[in-house]
């Protein structure tokens, strides 16, 4: 076994999920990188004993690093600092030149802000400077600093205690992981392989069963620790290696790709937004939206770079929309529904000669929870990709699952289509 | 003290981060709404070791309860039920019942298959109908039925076991919740308040300072749980306390009221959103979006009924899309650049023309991380609200963060414009 790690992730509003962590997946993403095993990530509220228990169980659980995010703003609720001290047997000492650093940022700050007492903003944020006796500052990014600490006493993990603003804690890390503690800590690591085989459309039964076949047929498929998701409407398939099962890893992949055919449309860890951008390339794109509301289009500009092929959307929620914007045709309306074929086929031929694209895809569907009929429940969502002197693309497809989950998964699938019709 | 719980989410590609964990967060708000105190949620992958260490951890906090989420697929990475027998002393059964029963739906879903194996799919889903012994049983929802079981021997949590598909795992929870062990478990319960109290605009800073001064005003201030939380652009402050409390709470929010005035909106719980689809209550919005490319539409159509309200939009990501569908003078783009309050205002109008609206909200910013300029840098954006026979409300300002931060930092500024423009 290789290096081991483990997150701890305070604060009450990521424990009660008003706060969604994007800390501990950035960090497991880090830790994966360098080769050192994540075992275990424990999220607790902005309470010292729970804290301190954390770290407890982690530093028993045989970790040789431990990453804090959290709890280091001026507030008083925000004890992390503290409890690692405590942990680790160490005094708390006030740092007078890191105090001076942390007042220049605040001056640079507050010059934005002329209404407020600036002594009162010092005295809030003083609290910062005071830090373990022994531990490595990292300098802040924001206001606050984080620091690097090992206990006095065994149990000895590494411990990086960093600030809970993703923005911050990510520019401070490359400082945390420079540190002589942390260098020690991961010495020993093993450099792993990690490939991603993403498919879209079979079941995740017939997976497992192509996967206990290839357990049988495959020599050394002991060594692939490969871990299975469904995600949207998508199969992701990821298998972590040491490079002596790269043999094993490519019979793997072969058997897949043999099984499932075209289902399987990226072994190169590329997801399908990556596949769609790439084949846009020199092509304009437009998007006519009902039921996604202009989550397909929020999807396809979430890259940097995507005005060279975006050219842009309508999200017509109205009827009028439709036809005032898109030009359909009201009597199609009237004839077959707005959630028809026929309806979805004049929005994307509509946004293709509006913004004079190259191809266009449009959704129209029943997102729920209203509005469904015996005909067109809820879940029912039509979908074409329309390009010039083409036949249009035309599907519909009953979705399960509550209001969100209809439209995540419509942007997916209008995802999918995209791709189909770009690469054909 | 009241009750505690903790919540043990399995799976790798949660704890890799391949998989936002939507199951934490869900559970916390369930347990929160019971009066139920949720200690610490753990997550780790499908390692039965890894879970076992974190099922005595928890164990030895004193929890009363203990939910799981994930690890009862089909494949055979999947072994929650298991470990969770293995901790509870319990050995594994079949449950021919059960089989059964799983094996009537699997006839239904597979009926929609025609090219799948079904004495396939039969033998790779056996495995869900093994159970702890004793344990009471949760029907499916999907095909992999959950367990309610405690061990053996002290200490002895109720341990609930639930699927990781959050459709699946909502779906099953009051089943779970009305078992006997269950009530038994969370009988001695205390019944919390909890309040929240929104604000858009002030520093965290400022509150910390207003907070401080709070503790050495109000009588019984000890008494509130008081937790901070800089989210997107705004400051939300969440308070829990027993019932004997709530004068404390009612002075405290009082004081925030008092010091930061309309900054605070909402202490009621609604949130933007909330507020911004009551205020539209017969009336049309429309949207004109260049950076936030349709962000702003999905937040307005995220919520069921919202065709009531929104009229629809437009992502005029290229400047012909903005000169096309908005009508927007190509020469105000060349004479003051897409990034402009002209821009803004032109689109703004163009939609609320285009879409017959009542009022209309538009954004034109550099989202980064190219695009940007000395005098225009990366998080420049400009926002405007406009409304028949009313002057425009402009807006421009400059978003710290990445690509991905300032769209939604811009989304967030969207609403609110949209809300104050509204409630006036």
């Amino acid at each position: 076994m290789g290096i081991r790690a483990g997150i701890v992730v305070t604060g009450t509003e990521v424990l009660t999920g008003r706060v969604a962590d994007r800390n501990g997946p950035w960090l497991a993403d880090r830790l994966l990188e360098l080769g050192i095993e994540l075992a275990h990530i424990t999220i607790c509220g902005d309470r010292p004993a729970d804290i301190a228990a954390q770290l407890a169980f982690l530093a028993a659980q045989d970790v040789e690093l431990i990453v804090t995010s959290g709890g280091l703003g001026p507030t008083a609720d925000d004890l992390t600092v503290d409890t690692v001290a405590g942990f680790c047997g160490r005094k708390m000492v006030l740092d007078t030149a890191l105090e001076e650093r942390i007042t220049a940022i605040l001056r640079k700050l507050v010059t934005r802000m002329p209404d407020l007492d600036f002594d009162a903003v010092r005295a809030a944020n003083r609290k910062q400077a005071v830090v373990p006796e022994g531990a490595t500052v990292l300098e802040p990014v924001g206001t606050a600093p984080g620091v690097v600490v090992t206990p006095l006493a065994a149990p000895t993990p590494t411990i990086v205690v960093l600030p809970g603003p993703p923005r911050e804690l990510q520019a401070m890390w490359p400082a945390a992981l420079a540190t002589d503690a942390v260098q020690a800590a991961i010495a020993g690591r093993v450099h792993y392989r990690q490939d991603t085989i993403r498919m879209f459309g079979p079941a995740e039964s017939a997976l497992a069963e192509a996967l206990r076949l290839a357990e049988a047929e495959i020599p050394g498929f002991a060594e692939l620790e490969i871990t299975t998701c469904l995600r949207r409407a998508e199969l992701e398939i990821v298998t972590r290696y040491e490079p002596a099962a790269a043999d094993s890893y490519d019979r793997l992949r072969a058997a897949l790709c043999d099984r499932f055919g075209d289902a399987v449309y990226s072994t190169d860890g590329a997801t399908v937004d990556d596949q769609v951008a790439a084949l846009l390339a020199g092509r304009w794109a437009a998007t006519a939206e009902s039921c996604t509301g202009g989550l397909v289009a929020g999807r396809l500009t979430d890259r940097p770079g995507s005005s060279a092929y975006l050219a842009g959307g309508v999200v017509s929620y109205s009827n009028a929309a439709k036809s005032e914007l898109l030009g359909v045709d009201p009597e199609l309306i009237e004839t077959h529904g707005a959630v028809s074929e026929q309806v979805a086929e004049a929005m994307a031929v509509g946004a293709l000669r509006r913004f004079g694209a190259d191809i266009a895809v449009s959704t129209t569907g029943i997102a729920g929870p209203g509005g469904g009929s015996a005909e067109k429940p809820v879940g029912t969502v039509c979908f074409c990709v329309a390009a010039p002197d083409q036949p249009p693309v035309l599907r519909t497809v009953r979705l399960p699952g509550n209001r969100s989950d209809v439209r995540e998964r419509s942007t997916t699938i209008a995802m999918h289509l995209l791709r189909r019709a770009l690469a054909d």
